[in-house]
């Protein structure tokens, strides 16, 4: 049984000012929940409906209940009320491994498809620009399946970072329509991917961070498509990167 | 100036039903209309607010009437009314090229996001199960960008087309998390390769007639995603098989 406080609380995580007051997040369903219990991330509260079939300790609610505070269209059985962790101890070290960088991603299925490839390919640094969508608004978090708790997120300025590690001697590949077919490219095991926003790609100033624009050649005729989805070309980088 | 029958007509191609019913669909936006011009799907009536500053001859509607009939949550300037072309023919020659073949994939975005990924790719041909959401609904057509213009859809019983091309000779290729990890297989030029539904991958009596299972290895610990979004992984192994 929820109080009116609670259903308040909750429901009010469905709006980014709330979640940045409180520092809070929701995250639902049972792969989800689970993933994000097995994690570093701080669950304060989980709440079940008697379908739910998982061995997570909860509070027993309604499905009346799970509807009012769901920001799903299709409520599951469990929804989980998260901190938003606060990554500590500076950058990470990229001399080893490959970090992704998002300038500017505003679709937030975008953006949590994005960490899911991150996940899938090994890689646990994802840097965003303060100008890309929000990443614990309930859209993302459901559509990164669980990666959202294995993978660091930073809002950062991005040209200062990517200044920064390139002062450290590591390349910043760029995904540039006009970049150098990959295929083609020597391609590092460490530096940083920039991913560009979903209409505009990489912005002005990013892009004189970038040191290594590369391009995924297209194989349809002149009148083919402009560009491929922005989580589309990060797999196929990924995956070209990894599979070196 | 619309009349009331053709905004009931209009908006009644929200709905499959409809669709199917008059065998026409809806496409917004300038480049999409475009394309669609381009192509050989057929236009029976395009419609365009002042703001519109393209070349396409149009009837004159207000921004009201557009939000009337568009699909969309921000309308954009330029609305067509299309006829659902119908692929005649027979079944493609795919002794020189590659087609794909989507197992019951449900998702209007992926499924859109899959025929620009086709396109950008160089193919042509993608059959659908018979179960897999219907191509002209405004999210798919949309989320193509334009590319269900240039992308032959055939609506099939899939277990009888993979059949009747294996017996041809071509490789049946499919994405499947048990499948042999497609940077050590040999790939054709030709044939199909089949990506199954979102939750449950490839069917039981579909996976019979694949010939070569593959799979996109994960560069994750055990405790990784449990799969990538079928749009992605079509995208990461259609790079593979034009790299090569």
């Amino acid at each position: 049984m929820l109080s009116k406080a609670q259903i308040k609380l909750i429901r009010s995580l469905h709006n980014k000012k709330f979640r940045e007051e409180t520092g809070m997040f929701i995250a639902e369903g049972k792969r989800l929940v689970e993933d994000i219990a097995a994690s570093s991330i701080k669950i304060e509260h989980i709440y079940a409906t008697p379908r739910y079939n998982g061995m997570l300790s909860h509070i027993d609610i309604t499905e009346d209940e799970l509807s009012e505070i769901s920001a799903l269209t299709a409520p599951q059985t469990i929804i989980a009320l998260c901190r938003i962790p606060i990554v500590t101890g500076g950058l990470p070290d990229l001399k080893n491994t490959m970090a992704l960088a998002l300038d500017d991603v505003r679709d937030p299925g975008n953006l949590g498809t994005i960490i899911r490839i991150a996940d899938w390919f090994g890689i646990n640094n994802i840097f965003c620009s303060n100008e890309s969508v929000e990443a614990y608004n309930p859209k993302t978090v459901q559509a990164t399946m669980g990666s959202i708790a294995r993978v660091n997120l930073y809002y950062v300025d991005l040209k200062e970072i990517l200044t920064r590690y390139k002062n450290e001697g590591l390349p910043v590949y760029g995904a540039m329509l006009n970049g150098k077919n990959v295929y083609n490219e020597t391609l590092s095991h460490n530096g940083l991917l920039v991913i560009g926003n979903e209409a505009n790609g990489i912005s002005e100033g990013v892009a004189r961070c970038v040191s290594n624009p590369i391009s995924i050649p297209s194989y349809a005729g002149s009148d083919g498509p402009e560009s491929l989805n922005a989580a589309v070309a990060t797999a196929v980088l990924c995956a070209e990167f990894k599979r070196r």
